[in-house]
């Protein structure tokens, strides 16, 4: 299925003395990519908590290959790879734009807690259907 | 009264392309700073928003004087001038280790909300008193 | 003359505890609309650095009357209200989409420095030329 | 070898709404753990740069097992488990203050460029000898 692509552009204050965008930004960046995915998907995030859902990370991988530059404008690849069972994984890819070699790879891995953010919970049927919708229709 | 005095460590990631600390992270500085004074004077303030006591900031500036590099040690010197009413002022210093004149100075007004987060209240007898003993007896 | 708006979502990470856009979080929003402000002119800042022109941030000051929200479309309202001289000033509003009440106000003042970054000088020429074609024609 | 301990006490501004310390932030405090701990070493990282090394990130994973509350005084373990090569890996455990399970573990991992920046080189001499040094007398 196709990837969601989410545009962005490389901040001064996300910049270091090397002049290069400081890894921990992929990390941020990612995290809009997915809210923004789910969003055309029909499910802001926003909403999940209203439910009672919330999705806090379980772990995180970023592999820099190439370095982003101050305001290159950056598209951000995200995918759902499988349905999601206990978790949830999301894999990216990150390019300047009209670049075809990944500046960057990752992934993320969120679970599910229930209203009182202590129990872990199987995904949610309203997240199943979600992916299943994806997965055949990937907008 | 003397200041608290808070250190901090310039880091890389908050160093922007021209190699010096970027301006909006003094206010980080300056969240630190307020909150480890707090703590000396008897009262941190996850104390505060336990007793239901929640406390924005309403307004910050910020003068940048001279920059602060990487791995400067950084004195962040903080005053609460005047005694607290419907918001509290703290006022600081940015000093490199060792200098005497100032790299920044700012400031930062913060007001009281009741436990719904909804309506501003006067400072609570709790915050006056420990003033009150911050004027007399700063440490 | 009209202002510049930019659009920001706000992140989760730019929400604190409250549930609110952490205060610090409105410098880099500033960051991002002066810059694609300026770019809209004509001048991309990171071509300005490309011939020897820096822009370090001398004063920035924030006043916050009502929260943003998690997942809140944001606008922020951009203009250069003076011409610039040893200085170039931007004020900004920042509003919820579809709102008439700002959310917050504030301004961020910049000065130039030469190639080595050491010694202030004017505004350059050739932004004191976007400046005044902003004010007639502010596209 | 025993770990370098790096404390650090989590900030407001470093929580989110869900109230716990957000995903990216532990990349920030590994930064700052393996500055201070190169720094014990002998070596701060501000010297290796003044040398022409230049050592960018080119992976970081971090598994989160349960979360960091705001004011949680943290200690990061870190370590650097086998000798540079043509990468250096640090490894970290994420302690609450007098807890023995980790609240999160992760690794960093970078390599080395010369003066430009352009070209990876090997582990310098002097970060070979950091690390024998590291090894036989960890303090």
């Amino acid at each position: 299925m196709e990837p969601y692509i989410y545009r962005h552009r490389v901040r001064y204050r996300e910049c270091d003395p090397m002049g290069v965008a400081y890894h921990a930004h992929y990390l941020d960046w990612f995290e809009a990519a997915r809210t923004e995915m789910v969003r055309t998907l029909g499910l802001p995030y926003r909403q999940l908590e209203a439910l009672g859902i919330f999705m806090p990370v379980v772990a995180a991988t970023v592999r820099y290959h190439r370095p982003a530059y101050y305001d290159d404008l950056l598209e951000i690849h995200v995918r759902i790879p499988e349905p999601p069972r206990a978790r949830i994984r999301f894999a990216y890819l990150v390019f300047r734009e009209g670049e075809t070699e990944a500046l960057a790879s990752g992934e993320v891995v969120l679970c599910f807690l229930d209203r009182n953010r202590l129990r872990p919970i199987p995904a949610p049927e309203i997240v199943r259907q979600l992916w299943a919708h994806y997965a055949t229709d990937p907008r």
